[in-house]
């Protein structure tokens, strides 16, 4: 394997100014650094980021952190930001933080040289952290909107609020929103919109939870949904509303036409036997795709072409036979 | 920041010396590499894991390479993993394969300088190639026994034995198992032994599938299940289980007394309401832990000391209500 002393040999400079070059670019001559790329090209230098960063001012690599990886929505995200990562050559490595500040600042510091930027996937350090980050090594935030960085968001209340027309629209009174998960920057922004949209329609919304966003605790929810006498239910994702419809089937509580059912995503529904149910369509894969294709753009072009821009994708809004009126 | 140079000048050698003593240490006179390492230390040499492998041995680094994380099996595995890796100061970061050996190949090539090893999660590759890859770095591999590897896998085909067992026991005579995914080592092993474990019972086996293993897959293969004739089911995992005993919900069939049901793990199933579902409780958790626990051994005391070791964690079974004699 070629070392840093062969790439000097062969540039005609020092290893300390091939080093150099490697570590603090902006302080060799042009002329010297393309002189250094050139022999590091030629005997074939290659191996860790540095040295390739040196070489294509690129290490290739990207970092994703996610709070964790049992979120569905997470997932699909993920699986969105790898396909366009490698469609441009790059890699993706993924870092967990169990959604804990501390954690998401030391692996921010810890792999800063290893890679060409970051996505971030709902962060929870402070926003003065998050752009302290970002003048080191580009970011992308996705699912908050930090000022100062490029964000990325879904308008997932929008939609909510498209299923509560339909609601409003079919005779419904008293609907159910099934919250989650606790202490969620999400689960409140959406809570408080579609409250005030509710009173705009003249529904009495009731909020279960927050709960847990998962199967089982959809499940739970039943009895209190049943019992407080709505007759719809959102849920804050398509998998605590399977959990609630599974527990509802045992029961033998019939969907839609004793409790009319929608939630958040869809992504928990694909090919479901029965009634399509309806939902907000959150483009999960698009929005960790995008992430990826922002920070490839601003990777290539440091300093002024890291201007942030925050976007809201749209969503789509399914309305199916899962929403009918009212039983009387 | 200090470079290379600094460390040269403190070390009082060649900025060559200290970048092979980077890259080839062995190369280097172990009174020099010595030198070097003390320099690095008092002018606070650090940034890159290539660079702290220089001052501490190591880069902090392990890497998991996973097929997906749609997968809540692996999600649990990861879980695992990162806890342990964090109790032993280790960074675990993790690349994507999407069960492809040409992919996973790379990102063994590509990762290969930046960790102190690998955990290998069901990886596709052959048994040469990722046996070459262990002369690299320190690689451990679950789900899989690959010789001359260490290999973490689980006893689920005896756990799921002990279930047939107890079908047996109840009476029943023909028990459907719901099989995936299509193409897995694993699931064509379990279906082996089932088989032949079937067969010494005097059980009919039907085998459905092979099937995606998720939700929705699982209530699609209701019609086939309940068609078939079979009085007990058992599936590949937990959340084919879910689905199908969904549908089975929404027909108004009823669980356990028309189908007696078990998976072949219980993740899917904490605190679900109603009766206990039978499965084989697969440590996946410990599995990851243990993956990495090895792994940290094997990175600290490199050559002789990485001699292979196959283990096969033993799985709990639990039986509940969901297993009841065949209706008449």
């Amino acid at each position: 394997m070629a070392g840093l002393e062969d790439v000097a040999r062969v540039a005609g400079v020092s290893a300390s100014t091939v080093s150099r070059a490697m570590s603090r670019p902006e302080m060799v001559a042009p002329r010297t650094l393309e002189r250094v790329r050139a022999a590091a090209e030629k005997v074939g230098f290659r191996a860790n980021p540095a040295a390739r960063a040196l070489t294509t001012g690129r290490t290739g690599f990207f970092a994703m952190l996610v709070p964790d990886l049992e979120n569905p929505f997470y997932a699909a995200i993920i699986a969105g930001a790898q396909a366009v990562a490698e469609e441009h050559g790059r890699w993706l490595i993924i870092a967990v933080t169990e959604g804990a500040a501390e954690r998401e600042g030391e692996v921010l510091r810890e792999l800063r040289d290893q890679v060409d930027g970051f996505v971030l996937l709902s962060p929870v350090g402070s926003a003065r952290d998050l752009v302290a980050a970002h003048r080191r090594k580009p970011v992308v935030v996705v699912n908050r909107r930090v000022n100062g960085l490029t964000s990325l968001t879904v308008d997932t209340p929008g939609g909510l609020a498209r299923i509560f027309d339909r609601l409003a629209e079919l005779g419904h009174r008293r609907v159910a929103y099934l919250a989650g998960p606790p202490g969620s920057w999400m689960d409140r922004r959406r809570r408080d919109e579609l409250g005030e949209h509710a009173a705009r329609l003249g529904l009495d919304l009731r909020v279960v939870g927050p709960v847990y966003p998962a199967f089982a605790d959809g499940a739970a929810a039943a009895t209190e949904i049943v019992e407080s006498g709505c007759t719809a239910a959102l849920a804050f994702n398509s998998l605590l509303l399977l959990g609630l419809m599974y527990e509802l089937g045992r029961r033998g509580i019939k969907v839609p036409e004793r409790l009319s059912v929608a939630a958040a995503d869809d992504m928990a529904f694909a090919d479901l036997p029965g009634t399509p149910v309806s939902a907000v369509r959150v483009p999960a894969g698009e929005l960790g795709g995008r992430a990826v294709a922002d920070l490839v753009e601003m990777a290539g072009a440091p300093g002024a072409a890291r201007r942030p821009a925050s976007r809201k994708l749209p969503t789509e809004v399914v309305l199916t036979g899962s929403l009918v009126p009212p039983a009387r």
